[in-house]
């Protein structure tokens, strides 16, 4: 099956000139869906051993969330400020289409604890590289970075320099 | 395991009164989060038959995915006004700290399909009821809501009859 046949284009979403990926093309379908966690299970196992998946909103948490329950890790989530209820920390990111901030519950990883980032999207790397400054600044270790579509001619990997990256569909 | 211990409460979030469910420790511990799930797809066997998991942004994306995947089912979202990219079919609601829009595409589901809800709180039922005006809208079936956590003494079923609901953690 041929994931990237799966995905929807839809042009000037959301603002003009952007091709928007659409993923729910990719969800809605049992069978389609199925093969995108075998593949990316398969992605994440060479990523080696690690304790925790980290998955920003909300798309992070649609491919996160399963990712940590099929291989029997925690799930922590990264979320638009005000968001989370109790003590966080926050850190401020350029997006495709603007600025917004990030936060992650302060006591949700343990200093030393290996972590993945798991989202839907790599393009410019603003986001990733903001959800990697959170896990960071809790002692956090980074083993690695899934995402299903790469957006490649936005070199997004150039942001994420030293850190093991990779994905299954890439423009 | 007793998962009610495991939800952590916060007072006066994210408005001054209410008593908030966190569910981040329940996910971020890897046993608390696998047995969740375990009871989670138990309780969901008991519906019976459905093709489809619709889930509402973003929380009721934690809980919907991994039961799509793990059941090998399709995956719909429910999103708020304006993220979902394609033709759309919308409602308004009323929540516990006010008024919100939600979207559905219009593709996504096909009239007959039987359909379950999941979601991560039962509250005064004001997301559910939309949920379900979005899914009969496109001529889906609701077979049965399932969410997390139900606060009971919010009688968010009154809102329900006539459909299956189930939790698995009350207050």
């Amino acid at each position: 099956m041929e994931l990237k046949d799966k995905l929807r284009h839809v042009m000037d979403f959301p603002v003009k000139g952007i091709d928007f990926i659409d993923i729910t093309t990719v969800l809605q379908d049992a069978g389609t869906l199925d093969e995108c966690f075998l593949r990316m299970r398969e992605e994440i196992e060479k990523i080696g051993d690690f304790d925790l998946v980290v998955g920003p909103e909300s798309r992070g948490f649609i491919f996160g969330v399963p990712i940590a329950v099929i291989m029997k890790k925690g799930f922590i989530p990264i979320r638009k400020a005000g968001k989370l209820p109790h003590e966080t920390v926050i850190v401020e990111y350029e997006k495709e289409y603007g600025k917004d901030h990030f936060e992650i519950h302060a006591d949700s990883i343990r200093p030393g604890q290996k972590v993945i980032i798991v989202d839907d999207l790599l393009a410019t790397g603003g986001t990733t590289e903001a959800n990697v400054k959170l896990i960071e600044k809790l002692g956090g270790v980074v083993k690695g970075i899934f995402v299903f579509v790469e957006l490649e001619y936005l070199h997004g990997r150039d942001r994420l320099k030293g850190y093991h990256v990779s994905s299954i569909v890439r423009f």
